[in-house]
């Protein structure tokens, strides 16, 4: 927190302002005094709030001039949920657009304003005019004399307790017409009294912005890497006997917790825990037609077991939840559910609440359907027949999950039911529950990701499965942490249960790991789909997406076989996603989103990146070094910004490589040589010599 | 006006939306049923009116999509002064990005509001999913009669008075189940059941966005052609046996006004005619000290004879201008006032009001300074110490010229005086004089000039007599008709009595011919300073200004020495700047700004552009091309985009040339020769064949 120390309590100057009636009509803005414009950032003209997370650096810009030729100055505030203001001075970045900003940093969660305020800064003005007409002897003594009485006003104004001793000094110094104006001047211009000026701002004419609402979340909502498992999966075993599977249950899914927490994952994610119906069961590889002992899909929820706020039998019981949740805890993980609004045809709410669904003209229930596609095992929820109804009974059993621990919901299609649904539900969670993190699944047009973002969805899912080249990836990311950063904060995926692109059908291990590592240090948070350590890459014919998909059957990956001593030992990412989780944890400027600087490769296959920050006087900053072709090893130059990494242009300094722990000497220009006969990518820690 | 008919009063179908009660702090708006993002044009998130003048065509555009995979539809609605809504169906441009829009056109002046409603399409789903399901035979019987409700509904909410007989006949072929599904369906499919509910769209869950402000003026606040006097040069003369200059007055100036009428002109407007101080008063050439005969600068207004609100002695009374302001009328031309709010050391304020200026410690008034340069001759006013004061006499002051006909002021330097006071007079005004047209000289930097537009400026100069290369132009015409163009309407002047660029000192007679021709096409208004038909192209040393500025002395141009049988016929530019003038008023194309196109020539200094617009079904459409190049003739091929003239891409189309009235043949790709040798640009009339 780097407020100006005081600066809160320095109370704007008076100054008399029109008491006059406007004739502007109602809803039309009366400038201020000083007039600010276009104050960045502004989500949805200031009607929804901009977020950040405890302790993240965001620049807060507007544009901020006056009339005429006095200087004018600008603070930013921000006013924390108690209503203390927080003063940041702002720097003017451009004259001739008349831009000013300030680093911000909101320091604990809840709900913020930021402001901008123009002001007159007497004491810059008297400055700029007393330095040019002593020199020139053009009124001179009455320069000096002016100067004292601005200093006059400013140590009126500071705060009791300040030391205003210099600046009482040189109001003596300015009025002792022993000696000549020229001698006395520098005692109001030395830089102590700009120091003074700069710790108490003497502000005239303060003219603030509107405030506008700024949501400041915990450092999860921002910064996490993710593991999503099918609970069912983990234990489950083919009894060769019998002919069948025996499903994994929760206390064995409890097992594989220490694991994903050894790698270094800060949340597991759970895909849909509820029973499952039978009617129209999916079969393996999306069968139309279930076999008898196929478990059938977690996203076909409900049964006569229950609905949304039960647990499959098969899987064990609410004591059993208890107990998956207090382990995940102890391995420092946080727990994630599945929400998927929809039904089975089998569940409670198709016979207790036929309202909440579509009825057609003969009566029957309407199922998803994508004409001619015909989706008869998934009833679609109507939000509209009953929306009171039906919201109030989502919100009861999202409250079931988080009465047992529940931390996390990661949705499924939220695109596919209202915003206005979700924005009441997230909201009504948020009075409650304020550290409760809802994860947007909704792989759709730009304009929908963004509003379910602007709704409150604190994460989205994104498209980087689908961004490979540099050119996509740099602007992209440029989206990402530029226009969008304010209110969407992506998760990157390389795959999910549901997603297999060409790039990792194709890519082999290189890709795995790449794909992986540019997740890992392009955004905070990102997360994997268990077996991506196993490159599981053969895809269903016709599709991007596993053959023998999870969500139609079970898993045993047999995990044991790749620890050491196994029969698969070392054919497993699992040490290099050690590695990243640990890299991660272990520098914060990868816990940030906006500090992202791309930098020049001459191969268009390679992508160099840094992200740098400082934290206590300390600036850590990570840079990345990839070759995005999987096929080739590459060679080529890469020209450095090196301010972007807090070091002068011909400055030397040390690359410490944090996978390979080899460590170089580099400058502003390199050679790399980097491909799939060495690792893909170079993760630098920047040392300064 | 292409309002839909009957479309206004098609009430929105009833649908029940959630009356639980949200969670969000205030300030933070709730999503509708169907998302309507971002709509365009926005002035400050909203808090600012967006403007057009009556009978302008502009764009409104937003993002609206929703949930799942129901037809969503969106329509713009204006609501006039008296709060009929006036709706304007909408049209996807990008389903990707969501982005619907709607020319739409606000019909007289006023405070209108503008929104947009994003809305729930039943007709469209059905007819979408009814096509393919009824086609591959699926649910075809529910189908029909599902479409047969959704009919029904229509029906029901169609306002009486409409035909339903077709609609009503559909539902009956629907049901006719005498006859196979596939033969009833396009009862209910045709293009006239299309046009039905195109006509009478059947709306539901409509969702409007915010209201937003619409401020609608006059069609001189957007189209005018302006011509700048200085009144006492017209009429002045020299008398050799006195050896000095006889002022002109307003009787004389009035006699200019048939040859100003004459060109074309709509507007005449007056540097400031109010009595001039003597302290410090200027000489020729800015010279510091005047000479006895010297007249003094017009801006250093006030002497004992009065101030703002008065008239200089010399050029007459206040019978006087009304006769000047009569003999305008007769002549079709209003009457623009120079404001310029700055006083000389003899103006009456000075004595009755010392608070409205600013007093230094010796207790003088601060005359105005940019140290170490002095002005002694001018006072600033100070519009802090007594704001209620200063801003009700001013308010006092712009009234008397009001009262005495004047209907549009052009402000000197608005932006040394602060933007609320603007904001807070403009408005006043407005109140009883919505008629009244203020125009910004504010030659500052680009925030200034934008928040003075945002005030209330109805028009602003701008930066385009130093904009003479083609990506320059381009550049510009791109950032007046799209970003600003909601709220600045930019005037063009290629030179003021203050401005002589080097382009105009040195391009000779084609560059004052091209300057002006630019101006009169590029945008709606612009405007020349009296001796711009003579090319008065010599500047004062070491400044971009003309020699002998007419500020400082009387000037006799000796008009009729120009005229058929003067000794200098045929020396001036009264005959094109005729031309231009009757180019403008025939063709209403040019009477608009955001219609403007840009064409492409191979040659770099060929500039292409064009306008268009339709009037009552006739499409008016002119082409400029002009060589930036004065000092060469040029040879090229431009390739014109000829969706944006109205044409198909292999039309062939009579070319039209204004000023030489030839007529060519021409297509996408043609051959140019332009330049000083024929004429420097072709005004082209596009007319189908």
């Amino acid at each position: 927190m780097t407020a100006t120390p005081g600066a809160a309590s320095s109370p704007p100057a008076h100054f008399p302002t029109p008491s006059l009636p406007g004739s502007l009509p109602d809803g039309i803005a009366r400038f201020e005094r000083i007039p600010v414009q276009n104050v960045r950032p502004l989500v949805d003209g200031g009607t929804r709030p901009a977020k950040s997370v405890e302790g993240e650096e965001f620049t807060v810009a507007a544009q901020v001039f006056r009339e005429g030729h006095d200087a004018v100055n600008a603070t930013a505030v921000l006013t924390d949920p108690d209503g203390a203001d927080h003063h940041f001075p702002m720097a003017l970045d451009n004259l001739g657009l008349s831009w000013w900003s300030a680093p911000v940093i909101a320091d604990r969660p809840g709900w913020w304003t930021y402001r901008v305020e123009g002001w007159s800064d007497p004491y810059a003005t008297w400055v700029h005019d007393a330095t040019i007409k002593v020199e020139a002897d053009i009124d001179a003594e009455m320069m000096l004399e002016e100067g004292a009485r601005v200093l006059e006003r400013a140590i009126a104004a500071t705060p009791s307790g300040v030391d205003t001793t210099e600046a009482r000094d040189a109001v003596t110094a300015l009025r002792d017409s022993n000696r000549p104006p020229g001698a006395r001047l520098p005692a109001a211009t030395s830089p102590e009294m700009h120091a003074f000026f700069a710790a108490h701002p003497f502000r005239e004419m303060v003219s603030p912005s509107p405030a506008y609402r700024l949501l400041v979340e915990r450092e999860l909502a921002l910064f996490g890497a993710w593991y999503e498992i099918f609970p069912r999966s983990e234990g489950a075993w083919y009894d060769e006997e019998q002919g069948r599977w025996h499903s994994g249950t929760l206390r064995t899914a409890a097992e594989r917790l220490e694991a994903v927490a050894g790698m270094g994952f800060d949340v597991v994610y759970l895909t849909p825990i509820h029973p499952i119906g039978t009617t129209a069961r999916k079969g393996r590889n999306n069968a139309l037609h279930a076999g008898p002992d196929d478990p059938g899909s977690p996203y076909a929820i409900g049964s006569p077991d229950g609905g949304h706020d039960a647990i499959h039998p098969d899987l064990g019981t609410f004591d059993d939840f208890d107990i998956f949740v207090s382990a995940a805890r102890r391995h420092g993980l946080e727990v994630a559910l599945d929400i998927a609004l929809q039904c089975s045809p089998d569940h409670p709410y198709v016979t207790e609440h036929p309202e909440w669904f579509t009825t057609r003209t003969d009566g029957s229930i309407a199922y998803a359907e994508n004409p001619p596609k015909k989706y008869q095992d998934i009833y679609p929820l109507n939000f509209d027949n009953d929306p009171d109804g039906a919201y109030v009974e989502m919100r009861r059993m999202v409250q079931v999950w988080i009465d047992h621990g529940v931390t996390l919901f990661r949705v499924d299609n939220p695109h596919t039911k209202p915003v206005a649904f979700w924005q009441w539900l997230i909201a009504d969670v948020a009075a409650d529950h304020p550290e409760i993190i809802w994860l947007s699944e909704a792989f759709t047009r730009p304009a929908m990701m963004h509003t379910l973002a602007k709704a409150g969805f604190q994460q989205s899912y994104t498209y980087y499965a689908w961004r490979n080249l540099r050119w996509e990836l740099e602007e992209y990311m440029r989206e990402l942490t530029g226009d969008t950063a304010p209110f969407l904060r992506p998760s990157f995926w390389p795959t999910t249960h549901d997603i297999l692109t060409p790039y990792m059908q194709y890519g082999g291990p290189t890709a795995w790991t790449l794909r992986a590592a540019l997740a890992a240090t392009l955004v905070p948070t990102y997360g994997i789909y268990a077996g991506y350590e196993l490159m599981e890459n053969v895809a269903r014919p016709g599709v991007e997406e596993q053959i023998d998909n999870e969500k139609y059957e079970f898993k045993n990956r047999r995990w044991e076989d790749f620890e050491p001593g196994g029969s698969r030992e070392g054919q497993s990412l699992a040490a290099y996603l050690t590695k990243l989780n640990a890299i991660r944890k272990a520098h914060p400027a990868l816990r940030w989103l906006r500090n992202l600087t791309f930098h020049h490769a001459d191969d268009e296959n390679v992508i160099v990146f840094s992200k740098s920050r400082v934290v206590r006087g300390h600036r850590d900053t990570i840079l990345v070094v990839a070759n995005l072709d999987p096929h080739a090893t590459r060679e080529t130059q890469i020209h450095l910004d090196m301010a972007a990494l807090g070091s002068g242009p011909d400055d030397h300094f040390r690359a410490r490589e944090l996978i390979t722990e080899q460590t170089w000497i580099w400058r502003r220009d390199n050679y790399v040589r980097i491909g799939p006969d060495t690792h893909p990518v170079h993760i630098i820690e920047v040392r300064s010599i």
